[in-house]
């Protein structure tokens, strides 16, 4: 199902300045048992994004009649909402005036492998590099061919996930997930203030740590640091949690805290839209 | 008048990869009298972007059709070709057999004050910074968020024109336009390898400079360069040339460079397609 302001069609305007100068923002939801997973978080990490690049966010109540509706007649799928600056006339400046465009869209929900919950990932290092832009660091932007050329890198299905370095040579994190390492009992995230999507199971996974006194440092990770943690995951909000077994070839070791934060969210598997 | 692969319609499938990721590129060219101008080379510049990005380009005789439609039909306007990687499901990873989707669209051709042709234009300094990514330089993508933001720092309708850094303090451009600078008889102009969006224009003033045996440099230029040039001057297609009168505030003058280069581009305002 795909709605457009709230009306059941699958068009846009070809207009709509999301597909101009991909001006807009997105977020890709877990909807199960009818309700959709993390809304507040995901929701205000919507709104957030928007503010960031001068969007006035749609409101939380007429975007959550949208999700709800989908979400009861699918059940289970992955849920995608864009919100863009809407259409303009030619040129870069916009009109503030113009109100934003909602997509929200259904797709069917991902059948990855139990293994990879279970056993891990196997993972390779893209060549691609991503530019480091502060103005736009952490935002899940439609700016997004740095990750369709990373993903474009292998075609081996046996590869779930790519990790991007940027061009300091810091580990930034997957084409679709963000990166945890664990050193010592204590969680490591690669800092995403130049670069990168800070995702809301990434902040979930911050949050949880935090609350279990699970001490986590926020900075910068190089290749090396990979290689060497105790052990390495990957996140998103429809994965979950992946450990990541091999790296390039390098086997890694799946340890106690990787378990522990998919124990920690499945506890918290928050549905308060139901 | 707008053409979705061929057909008169203003609307593209809210799948679309183009708005998804910003994943295609585009073209902004000149129909004047009937005629696209410049088709020759700004269909060459669009295939080696579409090229860059692997996606197949659209035939040059298709493309050509519609643009010619359009042309006949408003005889003078501003014509924007977009070319995206289609329609996908969700995911960053794309189908190689997907033909690439054709949006040519014509605009009302900009009103821009003589004075900006002949005494030249006042320019501002951005405070965004173009971020460095080799593998999208020079490549007129869709990915145009640092345009937008760029474009946003001001209103103030008597300046034309904003120049941006990137992040290791070259000057690399206009939101919108190409920079040349003159400097004892001869040209400079930002090398783009490492961010910025090389124009059909920008590429025609080095030809017909170098044809005529005028110097022409491609290399770093910082803030203080063009401050002190002996001129300093914009160019895009549908603009032309404007010289650069005034940069924050500092007045530059206007020299006989960018009256050759002016006049260069009048004698080779090709319309093959006429």
């Amino acid at each position: 199902m795909i709605l457009v302001d709230g009306a059941e069609r699958a068009v846009i305007s070809a207009l709509d300045r999301g597909l101009a100068y991909g001006d807009g923002v997105f977020r890709t939801l877990a909807i199960r048992e009818g309700a959709p997973r993390q809304w507040r978080r995901q929701y205000a990490k919507l709104a957030a994004d928007c503010e960031a690049i001068g969007i006035t966010p749609p409101a939380e109540l007429l975007l959550r009649g949208e999700v709800r509706q989908i979400a009861q007649a699918e059940q289970r799928c992955a849920l995608k909402i864009i919100v863009t600056r809407g259409p303009s006339e030619r040129g870069y400046r916009y009109d503030t005036k113009t109100p934003a465009v909602r997509i929200v869209l259904s797709s069917p929900y991902p059948q990855y492998p139990p293994s990879y919950y279970d056993c891990g990932v196997r993972v390779r290092r893209c060549r691609v590099r991503l530019a480091g832009q502060p103005a736009l660091a952490g935002i899940k932007h439609l700016n997004r061919l740095e990750n369709v050329l990373a993903r474009a890198e292998w075609t081996d299905s046996d590869i779930a996930e790519g990790l991007l370095l940027d061009n300091g040579d810091c580990v930034i994190g997957g084409t679709m997930s963000n990166l945890f390492l664990g050193r010592s009992g204590t969680l490591v995230t690669p800092d995403l203030d130049r670069c990168g999507v800070a995702g809301v199971t990434r902040d979930r996974v911050i949050h949880a740590a935090t609350a279990r006194g699970i001490a986590i440092t926020i900075g910068n990770i190089g290749w090396r640091d990979v290689l060497s943690a105790d052990e390495a995951f990957l996140v998103n909000s429809l994965a979950g949690v992946w450990p990541i077994c091999e790296l390039e070839g390098t086997k890694l070791s799946t340890g106690p805290l990787v378990r522990s934060v998919q124990c920690w969210l499945d506890q918290d598997d928050d549905a308060d839209l139901a």
